[in-house]
């Protein structure tokens, strides 16, 4: 059984502004939520429908399927809903790749770009203060327990590459050719807003520009989606590098 | 003005039975209507708030807000809807690079995909019958104009890579590391279902198994999402034997 108080904490975790505010974010569905708990990330409480968790009973609250439609995010609700702690960023490694997003703002693009992190071992991965926020519920969703093992940290993209020693890789249309560049085991790669690309400013800091070559006919597509860069970028990084 | 017959066939052409029947579909907004009309589609008709459209007047019927808003399949929808010709699919050319979908089923993907073609110069995109619709409308928005330039055909797989003397080219989660493997410029390269991967019995058609190697820790993301997969592929393909 649900408070209302409980009900009114949860609903409002769908915003970013109460997820900071409380440091609490939501995973819904039985297998993200046990990849949370089998991670290192701190366990507030599980409100489900049936109690088929290996955790303390204290952290776990029965609730009825009318309560559940109250506090889902889902068309169609899985039986269970987490609620975990927002943890703190570690310290970005600056002796491996990192990568850098300015201003990505379609959720499935950073639920993907953090699995492709995951997928290629890259631990760190920097988000300008624009970036889609990373414990937004279709993020976890799509995500996939990538988010467990891949360290996000929010910042001002423009002061942090002003202050690192690296090489700053970014993709442009007309850049170096991927295929044939030297690609370094460390360094920063920065991947570029939707509509817009790498915006000038942050264009300003990049001291490598790359791009990924077209081969098809000249009318066709004017550009890769971002997640699809981020993946041919990281293929290449990881497979000259190893 | 709309008649109740025009509405009926236009909303109508949301569901695959519908297009199928009247071998029409919907491109919604300005941009993707003058990227159709460009290309190789006949246009059926135009329903526009403003005629800025570079067509034959009997093309376009000049519609209310109202209207626009019982027929489109938007939240927001645009100024426009087209009604285009499904085409008819070109004879599949064997001396280059297909892709090949087995039952993939999300339209976003599907979309991604033929975007991924559009760019990597690949022709000949052939679908499973039972792979979603590329004239479903979240396709449609998703290809941005790609679909105009890829000549997609739905068919039996199996039959088809049983008929094929190419190498038939599969991604797998233990196959050969794709980095090292010598990759040609024809065959087929075969991408599979979003929560199955490639079925075994289209598995039995597939002559070289490809894997995309994890370079994440063990306890790292099981799979890579099939656009992302074949992203890193076309740009292996392409890199290698161009």
């Amino acid at each position: 059984m649900l408070s209302k108080n409980q009900i009114k904490l949860i609903k409002s975790l769908s915003q970013k502004k109460f997820r900071s505010q409380h440091s609490l974010f939501t995973v819904e569905g039985v297998k993200g939520i046990t990849e949370f708990i089998n991670s290192t990330f701190s366990l507030n409480q599980i409100y489900t429908l049936d109690n088929i968790f290996d955790v303390d009973g204290s952290k776990v609250t029965l609730i009825s399927d009318s309560d559940l439609k109250k506090v889902t995010q889902l068309k169609n609700p899985n039986t269970a809903i987490g609620v975990f702690e927002i943890p703190k960023s570690e310290v970005i490694d600056n002796s491996k790749l990192i990568v850098a997003l300015d201003d990505v703002r379609d959720p499935g693009n950073l639920g993907t770009i953090i699995r492709l992190c995951d997928w290629f071992g890259v631990k760190d991965l920097v988000c300008s203060k624009a970036t889609v926020d990373c414990f937004n519920s279709k993020v976890v969703q799509a995500t996939m327990g990538s988010l467990t093992r891949v360290n996000i940290s929010y910042l001002d993209l423009h002061n942090f590459l002003s202050d690192s020693k690296k090489e700053v890789f970014g993709t442009f249309m007309d850049g170096e050719n991927i295929y044939n560049a030297e690609l370094s085991k460390s360094g920063i790669l920065v991947l570029g807003n939707e509509a817009n690309g790498i915006s000038k400013t942050i264009e300003s800091k990049v001291t490598r520009e790359l791009g990924i070559p077209r081969f098809g006919n000249l009318k066709a597509t004017e550009s890769l989606n971002v997640a699809t860069a981020t993946a041919i970028c990281l293929s290449e990084f990881k497979r000259k590098t190893i």
